[in-house]
């Protein structure tokens, strides 16, 4: 009988484990917060904990797993297992993450970046469908993305391909917190478009945003919420959006040349709304023939997706 | 006994075909003028006399080869052999150009964009050194490339993967005659230096760059020739233009996080003179570990490039 798969999403607000099937059918998992704070000893033994939880939801032992797959926040090396220094998990540095699993669970353990793991996720049992030359997007607090390339996942030289979020859609733009200028996320993140909100609202810029607001602090939702009421600036905001998704989508297209890109991350969500004026500033932006043989889709995994590809790593790279 | 590989490099201006080993070692070679504005018919006639002329000089039969392959201009359609609409040979519409070779010579004929031919030459046998991933970026009149990836072509949907002179690295640029805006091609290709060159001259600004240029006509050849007689504008021009490659080298780091990335092009020809500002910028605009994995050198096969690594088509695609 084949093995079922089980994958750890690593992020900095929550772990999310998942058993799943060979086929991507969902059979128990577990989120516990990361509580990222109490530095790596204490979250790593949460990681532990919620493994033999879906183990035990799913009445299984670990030898009924092929082995464990890890989605970790960058920068890391993957192939050697380590988590390098993650801004948003204090105190890692130089983690040898797959190690530690590896002398807990006496199975494989592989650990990839978190957006490449969701472009796994989506290429094989998403929107990706498993079309050859897939590329996967994630827009939420900032930007990333993943490459399925001739059906392998494609992670370069040190699993930074694909990093589409700081590659400059404006040489002379503002300097990013990456040490770049004009990257794609400071203008297409949910970060962006909720700081292009607040902007405007201090200018004294009429609009219900800031009613909507939780605390006066506006987030991307907001601003959609907004949208959907029919207020002025938030109509202005997401044309906006759409329009910069749109160069940096074309951007991702003159490079990759994909057949299906699929959006996910909180502001996929607005996918419908975003569609028109996206579409049409990446056909004005790319060759006809790019943009013809390219389809961009919503993501269909949602918060799962980055679990369900770290499970998948261990098929994947079992054939390589 | 290994056969031989022919490769038919079809440019705007010249036909330039050779015969290689599967070493890489030239046997013969031959090149005749396009005469592009006689039209499809008479230019495949002048590329089959190519053909018989290197068979001929290197004492061989058709049966000798193992097939032909021919770099074209884009676009086209790689898959189906056809020739689709380049710029720079008028008349050509969709033409059949692989399966009119096979017809007359009875052997497979392979076609390609001649900047992935290019790059798969480089991989082969110059630059890259079979470096598994490995970026080619060819900066002449315009900006072209092609990508190497786990050592195999990766052409994308349909042969426009890598196209790099057509990602915009300024949203808000001058319009492009590929309908985007801003392209990197606008601000690094030769044509580019030679236009900002042409500018500032008729703004005004002495230079002898002015007294270079032939029949009046600025090219980028002449920028370097002036920069090198310690000509102040041309220091200038050609300090931009390492910015400008270094900005969209950066983006492609971040795109595909190569090992190697090879730079060919009569601007590369420059490449000690652009080195220190280019390196610096790509430096400032990337992911340490992704700058650091990453050589950037200069191409080492020359005019040769797009026919060698058509002739190598044949090898690459029999193994698929």
């Amino acid at each position: 009988m084949d093995k079922f798969l089980c994958g750890i999403d690593l992020g900095g607000t929550k772990i999310n484990t998942v058993i799943i099937t060979n086929k991507g059918e969902m059979v128990s998992s577990y989120t516990l917060p990361t509580l990222a704070h109490e530095g790596p000893e204490k979250v790593i033994q949460r990681m532990k904990e919620t493994v033999y939880k879906v183990l035990e939801d799913a009445k299984l032992d670990v030898s009924d797993l092929e082995g464990i797959g890890v989605a970790s926040p960058g920068p890391l090396d993957a192939k050697k297992g380590i988590v390098l220094n993650p801004p948003n998990l204090p105190g890692w540095i130089d983690i040898t993450l797959a190690k530690i699993l590896e002398d807990e669970f006496k199975i494989p353990v592989k650990l990839q970046n978190d957006a490449n793991c969701a472009a796994l996720a989506e290429y094989y049992f998403g929107a990706g469908n498993r079309t050859k030359n897939f590329v996967y997007i994630t827009i939420s607090t900032g930007i990333g993305g993943g490459a399925i390339i001739d059906g392998k996942l494609y992670d370069g030289a040190n699993s930074n391909a694909a990093e589409f979020g700081h590659a400059s859609i404006n040489f002379d733009g503002e300097k990013c917190q990456c040490g770049s200028y004009g990257c794609f996320e400071m203008y297409a993140s949910g970060t962006a478009l909720a700081n292009f909100a607040a902007k405007e609202i201090e200018k004294g810029r009429e609009s219900v945003i800031k009613d909507i607001a939780k605390d006066g602090k506006i987030t991307a939702k907001d601003v959609f919420e907004a949208y959907k009421m029919g207020d002025n600036l938030a109509k202005e905001l997401i044309e906006r959006e759409a329009f910069y998704l749109g160069v940096g989508i074309a951007n991702i297209i003159m490079n990759y040349n994909p057949e299906v890109i699929a959006l996910g991350g909180g502001v996929a969500n607005g996918f419908d709304i975003l569609y028109p004026i996206m579409i049409k500033t990446v056909e004005e932006r790319c060759y006809k023939a790019s943009f013809e043989g390219c389809k961009i889709v919503k993501a269909k995994l949602g918060q799962n997706s980055g679990a369900i590809g770290a499970a998948v790593l261990n098929i994947v790279f079992s054939k390589n």
